[in-house]
């Protein structure tokens, strides 16, 4: 069903506040404009229950004339400003889908959507569902059987459904319920992962109603036994009041005395940063968090957009319900509507800068997210040195980045998102996973392969962490770029290679879309060129490569569910030619998906990807074998994948860095350091002078 | 020839200055000691070029009890202080060994080595080369050739010659050939590297005379022509006066105002360190630099000894002769000796210690060696964090490192070598690759496959950077270690597994010495393990495992000397059984080596490695394919090997690390960071109380 409304203006449509750019985010005053025009297409009393009103960002084709103009200083041409809105109608499986123009004032997109595709799960809606979990009397009946302390306070967290394509057309919830430390209920934080039950309600959305209580497997086979009196087990708190804490770490502080090396500048919803010969505009949305738009170096354009498309962590047991733990954090709830309050001085050191975001909620009005993004500069150790040993002369410059961070709290887990830029031209972004492992009950002295029992009656299953990552590339002034590997190869004995020890490098171009993949064996690079443009001094294209973590790809096979729906999760690198709207590799509705809407679809089309408008999509991620020190919160997992300049600049771009000295750095000597004996033979050899008749005529003395 | 030499003790040894430890490194008594022991054994008039005179480690038979005995408190047992050296009878290719017994007071090893084993280059020695090459005379009539304007400057940088089996009997230099930028001369420090010339003298060692001038090829193929006039072509400085500096990067101070969280106790010449939990040795020795012993946590051990074991640079250029290019930049000169004098807030930020070293020179006399080693504390991020979406409480600590900190200048090239500790029982070994490229001239025009035009007239190879780290675990109490790799597998469908998603880790013992590697399609991870401790919790065996980055092995062909010298670049990982002495990867003599006396030949024993006294090599690297940004002086690289424990704890170990506040951290918010309207219905929902009677009653209010 698709059809197109031409509405009325609503009666009441608030005063619109600038957006300021094409490419900023949804304004609270936009959210409300297109809820309401949504709310107009039913009867009044229809009851709505909205998942999505975020910018429907314009058509590249559109933008890139309004970017040229704005840095020429030219007269900007006119957008118009859309919304994308999803939304059911509350308690149904009525999902549609919509376009708002707000410039014209009308929708002009709206479908009902579906079978089997469905909307993300949101704030209230968790928390309806958790209630619904725990007062449900079947849930109650078996909770009972594990007799539990009085006091016991219990916890649903509640998880998407996931798919295998068995009785699952309906939107549903899986619950996995924990209880806090049975011995000190009145401890709000208490890590309920170090105590989970073996009792999962399943809840429809429809009804938002129990529909099932099932059971879980607690050996390590398939048996499911009846729930059983609780056997008390010790409490394993992370929070700081149940630890010992450490009392010999001294602080340690960042200053800047004379602020921070960037500006911001926000215009509407969108900011621009400045930073080292470094501009970006930065967004958020629900779905993506960050979102980096025009960045450029020193004027030259390098990405069009930039952000993460999706993440998918499926796990290692195969047993029901835990076979469907196959989450897309992004697709399945949002990184923006995740994000954290962040806190000064707690998230980051030294000077730091809070950006705040508006996303809206389940009735289509604005939820403000203060405090989402931070950003501030960090000292990244040496950036580079050389020291000349004939003069003595060390030549040395600090790394300083530039960080935009964002942290997502995923019920139990946490990822440290950040984008990080430096003085050399180089750009990374950086994953940091952390928080709770998913946990699951496990009958004492049992071992299973696919888990590790990381407390007592505590399992934490294996499970892989796929995370994709959007780059739209404009590499020095046109979208038509390419992707080309290297490769270095030995070269066979011959009268040229007579010892066998030469090798040689040979450029590769990757002609049809489709999914790449990384080869240590022979050291295989993935660059994003642009032919056009021609390095001054070498002759070679322009080039960014691409350092990326290597990683076990989706090890579900290729007939699951699992394998269909990460459409993005068994390549290193995709390249597809770009299309307007195709920024989720895994599909636009992930949430109990089947697959084919997303990368792997896209790059089928085996369309020329040389010299085109393309898009690459970035993997990395981890296969999470938990070890007992990764509970009851993990160590920091840390995870970059690099953007180097090659061939792009002249020379190293950082070379224009100011020294590092101890006037400029301040540090302090905790002891006396020793003084070098001149070294006077150094300085006075080692060189020869060429004499007027071109004959070298002695030893120089400096 | 060896011989067994009983001496009379020497007429004048000084008076001892008691090193403090067994593993301390050799004092400078200690060093005129052995050198005066070495001197008896030959007639007065003898001219002896001393290359190592260093501390023979004792056997870790004879170490272990001392160590027990040293943190039980007990009385010490007494171990013989010995010293190992190395010399040439000076002009010779008479290559001697010995080993000092100090304690004794004499000679107790004494061999000629030979054919084909040579000593390092030191200091001295590049010094003389240096002047010889450019003062003579063939050499001036080619340089003449050139036409060079007057007051050009002509640098001399000698090579280690390399191997090919080619009249390389003897040992000798290989000189490459560079000038300042002749329209500056004056300018003592500039970038010689951007005018590299065709002229390439060799000089034996012996006679120290130039006994070939090579002339090298500068086009595509193998065509040498005779020197011509020089093309006069633009410089690339790197220092500072020659830039225009950015001005709008600010200050950025680190502050400790209530001091380090180390402590520092200097023995004599080797260092406790205390931090975090952490406890190691430190000493610093003229071949690897930094080198750690007896590292534990908590009171546990967990290394036995830590260094750096060699590296290994070789190039891909196959003609004459660039194909010998091939460095073994530990095994030829040596990482301590090529330390840099750190400076105070030039090389780290923060509160700084710094360590001096005695090594010795071509005399066998003590070499000071200022402030080698830097040891601080940094800020490394989130350590871990986690947000409780119910009470909105974020719990969340930082992670602190501890580094210890060594750069080593290798004529063009410069290593930041790096130990460093977490407070999660981590350890990471951060190499950063910086410095200069090693250059060679090519005519205008010429694009070659093995190489990158990095500026007019200048080619940088194609290299690879081979690292060998040599890991010596002790883990939790006993020297007696296996390692084990595990990987994850897809399980076969079946009723357990029946939708394919199912995947399980198996853990494969190593059980014969040899060569291992990194598969990253079954995600293997190697892990040292003490199979005789369990884990109280999950009873696994405690453990560590290594996250090595993949590289690509050693390009030349096997049999290529490159490939048979460098014995450590063919596999991720070694595992050998221990024995005393084997500690450089690459053997004890890699200057125009052969092969045949490192790890490859060790592991060749088959020996059984499972629950023995067991070394690993662990190898990473770099296939440097240069890129222009990486001259005149190149961004850092960063390669990072981290061990983390797996099982050897019973929780994180960083659980008790005091929460990151603002108080404690004292940032700066450079905006008013925005207030979160309450959310009280998150605070009031998603847990049920388990009543009197072990019924589930009511939604709790909290």
């Amino acid at each position: 069903m698709s059809m197109q409304v031409e509405n009325p203006p609503p009666a009441v449509v608030p005063a619109k506040q600038g957006a300021g750019h094409p490419l900023a985010p949804i304004t609270a005053d936009e959210i409300v404009h297109a809820s309401t025009l949504i709310r107009r297409l039913w009867p009044d009393q229809t009851s709505i229950q909205f998942k999505v009103v975020t910018l429907e960002e314009p058509p590249k084709a559109q933008v890139l004339p309004y970017l040229e103009a704005e840095h020429a200083g030219a007269p900007l041409p006119e957008i118009e400003r859309k919304a994308f809105v999803n939304y059911y109608l509350k308690n149904t499986n009525k999902f549609h889908e919509a376009v708002v123009n707000l410039s014209r004032n009308r929708v002009e997109h709206h479908v009902l959507l579906g079978p089997n595709v469905h909307g993300t799960a949101d704030g209230e809606e968790i928390l309806a569902i958790e209630k619904i979990a725990l007062e449900d009397e079947a849930v109650k009946a078996e909770i009972a059987k594990l007799q539990l302390p009085e006091g016991t306070v219990v916890c649903c967290d509640p998880w998407i459904y996931g798919a295998d394509g068995v009785d699952d057309d309906e939107r549903m919830y899986q619950c996995f319920l924990y209880m806090r430390d049975p011995a000190n209920p009145k401890e709000a934080d208490s890590c309920h992962y170090a105590f989970p039950l073996p009792i999962s309600p399943i809840i429809s959305t429809e009804t938002m109603k129990v529909i099932k209580v099932q059971i879980l497997p607690t050996d390590a086979d398939l048996t499911v036994k009846p729930v059983e009196k609780y056997v008390p087990r010790p409490a394993n708190e992370y929070v700081s009041e149940y630890q010992t804490l450490r009392t010999d770490l001294k602080p340690l502080h960042v200053l800047q005395p004379e602020g921070a090396s960037f500006t911001v500048t926000e215009q509407g919803t969108s900011t621009v940063l400045e930073w080292q010969k470094w501009t970006m505009r930065v967004g958020f949305n629900q779905r993506e968090g960050i979102v980096l738009h025009d960045v450029r170096y020193a004027g030259r354009t390098l990405f069009y957009r930039l952000s993460l498309s999706d993440m998918n962590i499926p796990y290692a047991d195969p047993r029901s319900p835990y076979h469907k733990k196959s989450a897309f954090d992004l697709g399945d709830v949002g990184a923006g509507l995740m994000a954290n309050d962040l806190k000064l001085g707690c998230d980051c050191l030294g000077s730091i800068y809070y950006l705040s975001a508006v996303l809206s909620d389940d009735k289509g009005a604005p939820l403000p997210m203060p405090n989402v993004v931070c950003i501030h500069e960090q000292d990244a150790g040496i950036g580079w040195k050389h020291t000349n040993y004939r003069t003595g002369r060390a030549a040395v410059v600090r790394n300083r980045e530039f960080v935009l961070q964002s942290i997502i709290t995923v019920a139990n887990y946490e990822y440290i998102l950040a984008f990080m830029f430096n003085q050399a031209g180089e750009m990374d972004y950086e994953v940091r996973a952390t928080g709770i492992l998913s946990t699951q009950p496990i009958d004492d002295g049992v071992d299973v392969p696919f888990g590790t029992r990381v407390h007592p009656g505590v399992l934490a299953v294996h499970h892989q962490h796929i995370f994709s990552l959007r780059v739209d590339p404009f590499l020095d002034g046109s979208p038509a770029n390419r992707v080309v590997y290297d490769e270095a190869h030995a070269m066979p004995r011959s009268e040229f290679n007579p010892h066998g020890t030469g090798y040689a490098v040979h450029e590769t171009v990757v002609e049809r879309s489709g999914g790449y993949d990384l080869d240590f064996g022979v050291n295989r690079v993935f660059k994003i060129q642009n032919a056009a443009v021609r390095n001054p001094i070498n002759g070679k294209p322009v080039a960014y490569k691409i350092h990326a973590p290597p990683f076990q790809y989706m090890i579900s096979d290729k007939d699951s569910f699992n394998y269909k729906r990460a459409e993005f999760a068994d390549h290193n690198i995709y390249v597809v030619k770009y299309r307007d709207g195709e920024l989720y590799s895994g599909g636009r509705y992930t949430n109990q998906s089947r697959g084919g809407t997303g990368v792997r679809s896209w790059a089928a089309r085996n369309e020329n990807v040389v010299d085109e408008d393309i898009v690459l999509f970035v993997q990395f991620g981890i296969n999470h074998v938990p070890r007992i020190e990764d509970f009851p919160v993990m160590p920091c997992e840390i995870l970059k994948v690099a953007f180097k300049p090659v061939n792009f600049f002249d020379k190293n771009p950082a070379l224009d860095v100011p020294p590092s000295t101890q006037a400029f750095n301040q540090s302090t000597g905790l002891n006396k350091t020793e003084e070098k004996a001149a070294q006077q033979h150094q300085q006075s050899m080692g060189t020869a002078v060429v004499g007027a008749k071109g004959e070298v005529c002695c030893t120089s003395k400096l």
